[in-house]
């Protein structure tokens, strides 16, 4: 059962391979009567699209957004709204090196066996190009929700990373390449990327969410609770390995006289160990979340691999590749935030009567 | 829009509340043809059930469960099977003292927030007496694959923990009642929860799963993806505030030449950095994640909070509660894992014809 | 994929065998802080029940409903709605004549064929006693749009019918055991079925329903227009053949000129060809369709069939049925009915924001 | 909750108005493996194409369909198939004229009532152009389930009919342009559609289908039987008003000893009334059902209609219509009915292990 639908009562179907036609979906259940800004979703697509910085992949894709239906005299109509972005740049010769190949930790190997026939061009369809119609939908699900403030920044590359006790501007995300609110740290967040990707190699890193003005009663127990359809969503991403939000692992070694959340009279909390959710619901206070990527699996380097007849081979990495994932990936975090919770929302005015 | 639902080919419904005549729940979707092992059910049940040792809650529930359908001499039909676990010792009168009051780091505020109207008698559908039917459910799902073998631990409580680089036998497991597989940690971990309960207070923990003999292909991208409803299922269970498979936060730290994982000719690889999923697909190796639990938030102490008018009010827990929820919730990540990786296994029998 | 679930926002999922321990399901989706009337769910089931006349089966069953979770002090709570109906006056002994025979237009033959395994007695899942549950369901649906009156009829018995040019006091329905609100067709109807009986056979006829009071805006396009929804509620009732609403059949042979509704300017139309649904919308003017039952295939007369082995035999029906479903059909079509409405009702709410 | 999605397993999710970009979709679902016949696909959006005829409408569009994603070296690899055909020859000024008037029987005030923002322009998403991308899906649907031959033909025209006791060479469908196998019938179709059209008038008419060689077991009890799902698939399709099967409306006169299909010992039954269905699965049978259209709305008469502002206003039609829908109605009756039946054959692959 094929699963390239998310969400229930907002929802994204997706299409494409990365060196096919093109990438884009449909997003049904926005509701009608909504202005659309298009330029915001643009913006969003450009903090993800490739070669928008030295420490990226170098690939140049416009990824402009095209529109073809839903929206009317510049409003929404409560029909589906259909998008593409044309691959522009795909290079699938870059890929001939690889056909019958299984690049290590990549998913050649297990498409292969689960549907006996693959597009090998640049990952087909499990690239990670794939987010480019995720983040489309997810600007849009942000004006479905315009209270919210949704605000990713990245955490950690390798070791090299920010304080929890801290609070950083989050204003400040956007005023360096790699992303990160401490100048300091970003700094050296760039020159260790740069170090990398001259090694051939790649590294991963954290990336933190804050949602900030959420209402109060988004979120469906027992099975749609919030933070169950967050961490899904999360590990939905390609190289996402780990999720936690509020007090997270760490929470773990606390005792419950340390870690519950007392409150105030105004129904808001003094500490927010919870993250912001309550039973599955949302509470009012800020969520927050941490989401784990691993290293770029394609390296510049030389790997032992094996081809379809299970055979030793050497690979390397050809084309231009990220050597770290995070810095584009907060747009997408962002998104993905964001189609849940506006779905949540939407959820939520079936309720009461 | 309700969430009681979870699954997609095999789904589970459920209902009830801790203290409302009973819980139980409808599973769909189990094929017709397979020869039920009830007293396997059961065991799970027994697994998960209060009372059943001296570090869990001493409240007295048998937690018999009883079929109603979907079963024909000893066999399934392919109909739904409704199961019903009965509330036998339910002390609504404990509760009558909270009536009113919102319990620190509880789901009571926000489900009057929502719904406007509570069942507030112990928590009510909030409560982990929900479990009950996710586990009667899971211990179904695990008679679907056999062939695969789900075993969760107890990997820490508090700050005593097992280490990750360490092979345990997974057969220990039940040979303590804190559902540890090293006997000396295990100790450590059932002295520590008495003092705990001793002092009134709570305490957090991990579990870890470890899941073998996985046939190569389940999982379905880009919205289905095999940790994504790994993680949706985990971060479902009350109390749990993270999931990380595989490296995961770890794994963030390191470059891509250490993560990556070197096949083997055999197909298999050489590492497991990918925690057996490539692509959202299960690609043969051992599946293992870690999920986090926060302490109790229910103390046998004082605490200061409010109540629906949101004054100030003290509340002290009465009743009988878990000082530590980890040691039972072994058989509550076990039974979410097995819902998951059966529907996984159903539903890729349609992705070739 | 099994299919026991019914509805998208408002979500019935039933369980149970005609002669299991019970049949009973889950409404997910209620709204919470409803007052519940229970007596009138009762009610619907005692219009549905066995044994309440001269012209149907005779078989007792009290048909009493226990709620398990969802209400509390009267009052729904936004949690599942479980409930059971138990299955009291099961005589599985007048089925062991047909184990392993195929009773002829029964549904037998079709899941031995597509389960391997069949709970052959009474039909198993197969029997109209599943619909305890819909009517069950449908009764809670009513109540959650109170202002839209639903009220069906039986329309005909084999030849004897209504016409479609007359106008009927829908208030009399319930006054004459077949539900037909003309007396004296009513009364041919009643001698009718009571012939058919005594030959030991069985007849067919037709329920015409009249929806009235619909909000304006029930139902979405393209594929959850609201007759289609309806339609397929009624070909989910075992027995019916077909769905006809508005002109239906007999508007295939208008012209265009004859068959348009035309506006008044209050918005409503002069004429209702259109049977009160625009593009899969409700307009506002009354819904009506029919809905065709074939005759009941089990009778009181030998025929002739096969066994497992595909061997001929003959068979006799045992056991008490209908001579006719039309009577106890009649709730059962308001159920479905109510089960859609207050689905594409609850669905409504999210369409604008 | 928007509803533009149809199908479980096999799921087809459409957008596009009539004039906006274009119309398309996306099918999920479809297995890996299969080579599919593009010139097939195209040939059935043929059938349905406007302008194909001297009785339907003169509209030129192309209809030609761009496939972008799914297929690689000409087999489908079990991702998504996105497709898309442009609105070649869309007049949006033939629509200025109706800007603000409700043409009656059309979907335009309900439209405006639900979403409050609607896209005029020939009908925006509520047009039956939106059928190209049914067509396109059912298309690949056949593909997936090659054994199974879908037949539908025009049954009647206005007062028009064919007999049901009679059988016809379905062969001869295609060779006369109103798509009736009988040619004495076709041309007195023929004749009084041009007289109609002649008139500015419409006419109404009814589908008949057809399915043969379908395996034995597909359909899922009990909300998702096979003729709830094709009666669902049908009242989709504007301009239906009814759907009956097997014996229909007719059969309700029947007595069940008249009824009942009595079993040969190969396991078919010597009469039909059944339709190939039983307890909602297939039997083996031939499955065939009827569709009843109506008139087409838009006349190219002067007809008396209210504004947004509810003031009477006069409305001719302008721009190309059909003067029948039904010829062009054929492919559409096939798509979706083969889009049900492969989605239920998918579905039966899970029905045992």
């Amino acid at each position: 059962m094929a699963g390239n639908t998310f969400g229930h009562i907002l929802r994204l179907t997706t299409y494409g391979e990365s060196h096919g036609v093109s990438v884009g979906g449909i997003l049904d259940g926005v509701p009608a009567g909504l202005t659309l800004d298009i330029e915001k979703i643009q913006l969003d697509l450009d903090r993800r699209k490739p070669g928008q910085s030295a420490i990226v992949t170098q690939r140049k894709e416009s990824d402009t957004i095209r529109f073809k239906s839903g929206i009317f005299e510049g409003k929404t109509t409560g029909m589906p709204i259909a998008f593409e972005v044309v691959n522009a740049d795909q290079k699938s010769k870059d890929y001939g090196h690889i056909k019958g190949k299984y690049r290590p930790s990549h998913a050649d190997y297990t498409y292969d066996e689960k549907y006996g026939h693959r597009d090998y061009r640049g990952g087909g369809r499990s690239s990670a190009r794939e987010t480019v119609s995720w983040v489309a939908a997810g600007a849009i699900a942000k004006q479905i929700i315009p209270f919210i403030q949704i605000k990713a920044y990245t955490f950690s590359v390798g070791t090299l990373q920010l304080s929890d006790d801290q609070n950083y501007n989050l204003e400040q995300v956007e005023s360096n390449i790699v992303r990160c609110p401490d100048q300091d740290i970003a700094d050296k967040m760039i020159a260790h990327i740069k170090t990398v990707r001259k090694n051939g190699d790649t590294v991963g890193g954290q990336v933190k969410c804050v949602v900030e003005h959420v209402p109060i009663g988004l979120g469906d127990p027992v099975f749609e609770k919030l933070q169950a359809n967050l961490a899904k969503a999360m590990l939905s991403i390609n190289a996402v390995k780990g999720f936690e939000y509020g007090s997270g692992f760490s929470g773990t070694q606390l005792y419950g006289s340390q870690h519950n959340d007392i409150f105030e009279e105004s129904g808001r909390t003094k500490t927010n160990h919870s993250g912001g959710i309550q039973g599955g619901i949302s509470n009012g206070m800020p969520i927050y979340f941490k989401v784990a990527f691993k290293p770029v699996a394609t390296l510049m380097q030389s790997q032992r691999s094996i081809d379809q007849s299970h055979q030793a081979v050497e690979i390397t990495g050809k084309g231009r590749h990220d050597p770290c994932v995070v810095p584009r990936a907060i747009p997408i975090v962002e998104a993905m935030t964001a189609l849940v919770l506006a779905d949540a929302y939407l959820s939520h005015k079936t309720t009461q009567v």
